[in-house]
């Protein structure tokens, strides 16, 4: 049994006091586990004395988070304080400078400056590991890193984001509006006043970057992710989806696209419809789901809780085990210096099939007019579907592609919302074929 | 970049010959993320000269497995040959008095021997692997390990056994019979000649007395494990539990039985009925899946193919880039002589609901007369459905009971079937609240 080893927890919210608990609930089990005990000697907040509901009058108390990344007492400084600069950065790299090892949840730092701060914690000889920054309960970064290390990742798509899927589920069960459904959000706590980050899909980027990068053995890129939220969707496209045998998901998607078609990592999040039977379409509520295709280990799949106290706290010192138990693997599973630039593909070259739906005014020639601009873009329709027929009012059409460039797809689109008929501007769902 | 780690493939079938396939074709990643080259150097198998489709010549040739575990070129044994017991069990001994490392696929041999072979690879200082023994393509085994080392596991639920899973799949699509589907996943390669250790259940057992020990600390207790297989689930059985809102499935269930409930582990092996909706009723086909609950991630849940040339070889491969990476872990997650007694609990203290189905001469009193003899076995009941009425004939009659205990159940359904309208021996399904 070795030496004990201290923990610093910069940031006291949710997170960290759930590390506070599960460090001290579960304390004989981890000490059996890791082989040593995981001993809290220091923590950092902005208010020291507000009642957190556990007793933490045992523990130094620094005022500055920088003082504790660099406290004499610590070996491992846990980052619970969010944001991609300002406080978060500074600890992070004033822990790593002074040898400590760091564990965070922060998927925006990471997304940010991943690969900067693995390069950062080689040179020091010090872990970096961030399991609780993507999909909570979701032991997803060590699978990658570890569990898959022998395949050569083909796909990764992912449910990322909780609040997202609790509202796209809650909207496909109820059939009520967006907004109604992210208000009932906020007052259960599955959303932030400021739900920007997740509705928008920024949250869903930074974890999906970061999963590209330990897949596929590239830079964070989170910059060059294609992002669209889920504001747009209505209650009708949820309808018409189910008509045509779909479900509505926020997806994080990644995969590797061949040499022989120009090379490079595809990286994108938007709403996309996936077969009703889809394993991953029956993630639902706040739960996070990723499905990982390997070379050789073929489709495999994983679901837990994508947030909340237990789950990411959970992740947190699952990290914290690994630090104690001895191991020294690179953050990205590669060398930091061995990630290549991972050419992140425009989204014009997506190639898929896609569903979109248009708001016309119903009066003859209107569909040939459609067909017309579709014909010369070069997109080729499957199947259309119309609901109801009343002579000059507006009426929705639907229609799904065949496999298309989305170029010509977005292209096609603009031509079609220019038509005096189509009163509003088409509303476009990407179908990924899961 | 460290030393290469040499590595020696002890039997040649199909997933040995996936192992060769991993380690030429993604050498270049295996370096990248091992941090060293995974070297084979040596081979054996029973016959030298047939074709396996890959060129071999290059590797030492053992016609003995015990020679290549004693070989001075091997660092790390890798068993495929299977089997409890005889070569196998000698390769892997040998392998590890020599101070080899160990990785094996072998289920039937962790499941007799786990404790003890992981006292001896402690003893020798060496690392015994077993990721491939269980549910192939799913990295369970350093989920438990790693990913969820904060938790305590409470319960641990799996369709381990993919011939099982792919004949009650198929049987719930066409409602064809056992016998029939079975000789089918036999054409088809998903059922071996001599099915029994699949259909049986003993493989399933083998593989969850291995997680139990992981999940639970416990020493692998295969000897106690409740086992029942599927042989006996008919066409029937399948269409009266949709009715009632429920998938059959065989399952793996381990859980943690609270001290105030008298303490220990429950290990069982039968097939289930579970919720439509329940995330493992969607586990298809082939695929294994596993929910696990710990007590602060809450639900995670793993899916993916549980055997097959690719997946396997892809866990063998990911434990041997552990060993290359240097990690050094106990097999079980703690030292093997930390490991405790599972009290696991006899079939007769589970607790839980029930589906049965008597077959009766439809007559007035019969159903009285059971409804009175589960009364008196304090078993209550919670819905009755009969199927068709033709008096004098034998008719199905169907029920689910409320949560009671199996020892009344068995008890009470012995009663049942002695009565005199009572013609076939009764079938019980038990209901799991997954």
């Amino acid at each position: 049994m070795g030496k004990q080893i201290r923990v610093g927890i910069a940031g006291l919210g949710n997170v960290g006091i759930g590390v506070v608990r599960v460090l001290s609930h579960n304390s004989d089990l981890l000490l059996s586990r890791a082989g040593r005990a995981l001993t809290i000697t220091a923590i950092s907040a902005r208010e020291k004395n507000r009642d957190r509901g556990v007793d933490l009058t045992k523990f130094d108390w620094h005022g500055n988070a920088c003082d504790l990344a660099r406290a004499e007492n610590v070996d491992i400084v846990v980052e619970l304080i969010g944001g991609d600069n300002g406080v978060a950065k500074d600890v992070v790299e004033t822990a790593i400078s002074n040898g400590k090892h760091v564990v965070t949840a922060n998927k925006a730092l990471i997304g940010h400056h991943g690969t900067n701060l693995a390069k950062a914690a080689e040179l020091n000889k010090v872990v970096l590991a961030f399991e609780a920054a993507v999909a909570g309960g979701i032991p997803i970064v060590k699978a990658l890193r570890d569990g898959l290390a022998a395949n050569r990742v083909e796909r990764l798509t992912g449910i990322l984001n909780g609040t997202c899927n609790f509202i796209l589920s809650n909207m496909a069960e109820t059939g009520r509006p967006f907004a109604e459904i992210l208000a009932e959000a906020k007052a259960l706590g599955y959303a932030e006043s400021d739900p920007t980050f997740d509705i928008d899909g920024i949250d869903t980027a930074h974890k999906l970057s970061i999963l590209a990068a330990l897949a596929f053995g590239t830079e964070v890129d989170f910059a060059n992710v294609h992002v669209e939220g889920i504001r747009h969707i209505s209650p009708i496209d949820i309808e018409f989806a189910r008509e045509l045998g779909y479900g509505i998901k926020l997806l994080g998607v990644a995969a590797r696209v061949p040499d022989e078609l120009g090379g490079g990592i595809e990286q994108r999040v938007h709403p996309c419809m996936v077969r009703k039977n889809a394993p991953i379409n029956h993630v639902s509520g706040v739960f996070n789901g990723i499905e990982v295709i390997g070379d050789f280990v073929d489709t495999t799949i994983y679901e837990g809780r994508g947030a909340g106290q237990g789950p990411t706290a959970s992740a947190v010192v699952a990290d914290l085990v690994d630090i104690a138990r001895g191991l020294r693997i690179p953050a990205f599973s590669l060398k930091a210096t061995d990630l290549r630039p991972p050419n992140t593909i425009p989204m014009g070259r997506r190639v898929g099939a896609y569903y979109v739906r248009f708001m016309v005014v119903d009066r003859p020639g209107v569909f040939a007019d459609i067909a017309a601009v579709l014909r010369d873009h070069d997109v080729s329709m499957e199947s259309v579907l119309q609901r109801g027929r009343s002579r000059g009012e507006r009426v929705s059409v639907v229609m799904t592609v065949h496999e298309t460039r989305e170029e010509a797809m977005q292209k096609g689109l603009q031509a079609i919302a220019a038509l005096d008929s189509v009163v509003e501007p088409p509303s476009l769902i990407r179908i990924e074929d899961l």
